[in-house]
């Protein structure tokens, strides 16, 4: 048996323990040292590959792919800085609990620390950012390691997939030669089954929970991600218990798996603007909190009359307000189905009614403003979300982009799935993430909701779209700049400040990008224009570019006036 | 005094002990966290300031300032995934000895492991890629905190200086409100002098040395990297001692610092294909590895009838042959400098003659293909080495462009200076670094040779030329994807294993990036006009992307051409 043949089994012997824990996709950045690993998943009949040579865009794809098929996804790339580049999406893959598997080459150690060249030092690269890193052996090929290749494999994949899930990194030196042999077969019949248990109360604590709750005045507050299907769980267990219903727009829950009127999908807009005078008993709260910061400044001013429950299966602790009071460590669905199912007594009709109101007011006023009726980035962002259909995807970038679509957006039945990167809520690697998400579901409606910074992080992603023809519409909200800033405190500073540090104005014209890498492109003159192209995503996804100039300024000025009519409309002194 | 007040002053003293070290330069990518440093950077006179949105792009821009201007150069950004786009410029420059002075803001302490908004651990996020990992206390005002403040800019800024220059990592927890007092004055009028000591050898350790060489048949070979000025030293020791001398084209001998028969710039082609009679009896190696893959086979050939001594002040036994014999752990220029004024015996012309005849023929042969006259790949990267003028300043990326370079250039007298990043040679971040380099040269010739994939990879960095003004013209070998590959062993697989893993065409026009970026476009078409637009760059620098088309497989048969004809003319068998 030859040193190439032995390498082969080796490898595909991981390969293979991969699959068997569910693997199906792999992203593979080119390079040398990583030859026979690449070939072997190229070669794969179960794994679909994906080729792309910015590690940086390939990972974020990679994290994309993850999030809406829900498997562990492959990365794989050379040794040397390639690996570097995959660390932005790491870092949000470990926070956002995305299993990525990446598998990085390396110099075999007799050229290690000797100045070879491409050779760095890539033991636990990626620090405490991942769950777990491994260093494989040189491979071999007898029975013992190729089932140790098997095992870590099968193994690693598992470990990425276990709650909380997250990336895992195997380190993989190899020797010359290394083309592998591409005319072996399988190595291993194996397939080994997992049968994973997930953490739930017992029926005394769920008791004592319905207990507390049933009847009293209470409040729901679910943080993101969720599916649509897992967001409708949380829609039933608010209407048992006849509670208003807060939550981040990756909750899904106001993207419209269910409506509702306990969706207090504005909540942003007018909790802060209303004359509270009842204050609720109970806030039961789902995993981290909502994007709004007016949710966030609420639950801080609650006082001890509120009990706090924190329900996060991970057991991280992600409480930022540090109110919990009752930590309950299980898997959410499946606890809020079981509450529901034992609530007997529903809150009488007045605890929720004056949310109702308060929600129903700020509707009335969002509707009649004018500026609501022109094309503007907020009245873009709000169509955006009213034009997505059963099925659709849309992802939605950070800074501005989701905040628009939190505070503006209301439950219309519509029943897409809204995703983000919000587990560190970077704005690098957007375009890469929805691609990822277009790639898994391309026949379904697939838009891009993004500011022209992000957009400008993450150009090279569209690469991806190009070669493997996927079908993104991207909206860009164009504001030249850093447009969150205008909203916070650096917006106090004198223009020779502001200007070069937080406005940032890049004066990129996009047609030229969307003409580079072959997507059509519009610029948007008109609510109505948009409105058509937005309807034609529905039946005919492309790939475009349908670019909406802002205003940074505008931008305030309208969220100003929107807050000013709710303090007449709510009457808060 | 208030909480502003005392953050201003300690943040202020932290900038002002950088400067005692030597800090003239800081990039900074927008953010909120960040926002302290970025206002009282942006408002030192002392420091000149960029600014630039993609982390990436940024630090590799940092490390071309540093590679020209041979200070330390500071990157700014605020918490989260920015960071972790700094990892590739950090291996980088960890590798290839570039002090960077990496300033990352966070939450603090309250705010961590509690599910905070764009907060993840930042602790040693860059593992061992940098010198040290330090986080800064929470600021205060008293005098014992701004002495520390000022004490750690001072120090952590010389620390990166020290041999081995490197990058060193400060985070600061910074509590809100974020915005500094600016109309505060110096905090302090310190300054810190430091009398830095270098690795020198005692008398009798170089006697011994120049005993042993001098007379002897040697060989000096010198790795990467060099300015002009270093490589001068080297080339004035081995016409002392009448030695032939082999380096890596980041030597800087090459470029021209000198003109001497006894550089062998054409050894990559030669060296295997010679009739080899005589052989050395010393070597004496300076730094790492040269490129030349032909060079690194000849000396692994050798046996022990050659003593090889290893030249490296920074003591990290970069010998991937394991040959040392002798580690000098010395500065290199002082030695060489030292050694040439000992040497008394200049060892017998015949030794150097037969390597001279080597180099001859080699260019004979060249200047015989009839390829060389027409546009290719190979001509034009002869042509833009040709083209350089005193004091211009080349980057050269990684992959092909670096190794046409190193086989085909011969030393000319042009005296120009060559940059690459061939710590661990990535084709990532080349355009930033490349734009770094010229940013710190401006006035000059500032010419960058790449391929299409490196192009691709860092077009964000473009961004920079647009923003700054940067005249650097771009000479674009453009073959439509991962050029070095064909010269692989990978190039043995069937062409559908091969295009879509190693060949990876991505297919973009040029021409709309240098639109897109506000650069000058011209498609070169002959070796004429080539030549004429790379003169032009001799007396008016301007931003300009030149693209030649080139053929992945003529690039492969044109060098097999040249092998062969060497064959014959060498009279090996």
């Amino acid at each position: 048996m030859t040193n190439q043949s032995e390498m082969t089994n080796y490898l595909q012997a991981f390969v293979e323990g991969m699959i068997s824990s569910g693997v199906e996709q792999a992203v593979i950045s080119p390079g040398s040292r990583s030859t026979p690993l690449a070939l072997l998943l190229h070669r794969q009949a179960q794994i679909e590959t994906f080729i792309e040579v910015d590690e940086r865009s390939a990972a974020f794809f990679a994290l994309g792919l993850s999030k809406a098929s829900t498997k562990p996804v492959v990365l794989l790339c050379t040794s040397g800085t390639a690996a570097a580049n995959y660390y932005p999406a790491i870092c949000e893959a470990n926070a956002s609990h995305i299993p990525l598997i990446i598998l990085t080459t390396d110099r075999p150690h007799e050229l290690r620390q000797v100045g070879a060249p491409q050779a760095m030092d890539q033991f636990h690269l990626f620090q405490n950012h991942v769950k777990e890193f491994i260093e494989m052996a040189i491979p071999e090929g007898t029975k013992v390691m190729l089932d140790y290749a098997y095992w870590q494999g099968m193994r690693a994949t598992d470990t990425a997939c276990q709650i909380p899930k997250g990336p895992v990194h195997l380190n993989f030196p190899l020797r010359e030669p290394l083309l592998p042999d591409l005319n072996q077969s399988l190595v291993t019949e194996k397939t080994t089954e997992i049968f994973a248990g997930k953490k739930q109360l017992s029926e005394e604590q769920l008791a004592e929970c319905v207990d507390v709750w049933q009847g009293k005045k209470g409040v729901l507050v679910v943080g993101g991600s969720h599916t649509p299907e897992e967001a409708k769980i949380f829609i039933e267990l608010a209407e048992m218990l006849n509670w208003p219903i807060l939550s981040d727009p990756l909750a899904n829950i106001t993207s419209g798996s269910k409506e509702s009127p306990l969706i207090m999908s504005y909540a942003d807009l007018f909790i802060q603007e209303v004359e509270m005078i009842q204050y609720p008993e109970v806030v039961i709260r789902f995993g981290m909190l909502p994007i709004s910061k007016n949710t966030m400044l609420w639950l801080q001013s609650l006082n001890e009359t509120t009990t706090i429950y924190f329900v996060d299966e991970t057991g991280e602790w992600q409480d930022q307000l540090k109110q919990t009071q009752v930590a309950i460590q299980a898997e959410e669905q499946t606890f809020a189905k079981e509450i529901t199912g034992k609530i007997k007594t529903r809150t009488a009709d007045s605890w929720r009614n004056q949310w109702i109101d308060w929600q129903e007011k700020t509707e009335q006023q969002l509707t009649e403003l004018s500026e609501m009726k022109t094309l503007n980035e907020t009245s873009a962002s709000i169509l955006v979300h009213k034009k997505m259909t059963k099925n659709g995807q849309l992802f939605v970038s950070n800074s501005n982009a989701i905040r628009f679509l939190d505070r503006f957006s209301t439950p219309k039945g519509n029943h897409y799935h809204l995703f983000g990167n919000r587990g560190i809520n970077g704005i690098d690697g957007i375009i890469s993430t929805a691609l990822g998400m277009c790639a898994t579901n391309p026949d379904r409606q697939n838009v891009l909701l993004i500011g022209d910074l992000a957009m400008y992080h993450d150009m090279n992603g569209l690469l991806l779209a190009k070669r493997y023809n996927l079908p993104l519409t991207i909206v860009l909200l164009n504001n030249n700049g850093g447009g969150i800033f205008s909203f916070l405190s650096q917006r106090q500073l004198k223009v020779e400040d502001f200007e070069p540090i937080f406005g940032t104005p890049i004066d990129l014209d996009f047609s030229l990008v969307a003409q580079l890498y072959g997507a059509e492109y519009v610029k948007a003159e008109t609510l109505e224009q948009l409105e058509l192209l937005l309807e034609a995503t529905q039946k005919q996804p492309k790939f475009q570019l349908i670019e909406v100039v802002g205003d940074r300024q505008e931008n305030v000025l309208l969220y100003e006036k929107v807050i000013d009519g709710l303090k007449k409309k709510l009457g808060k002194k």
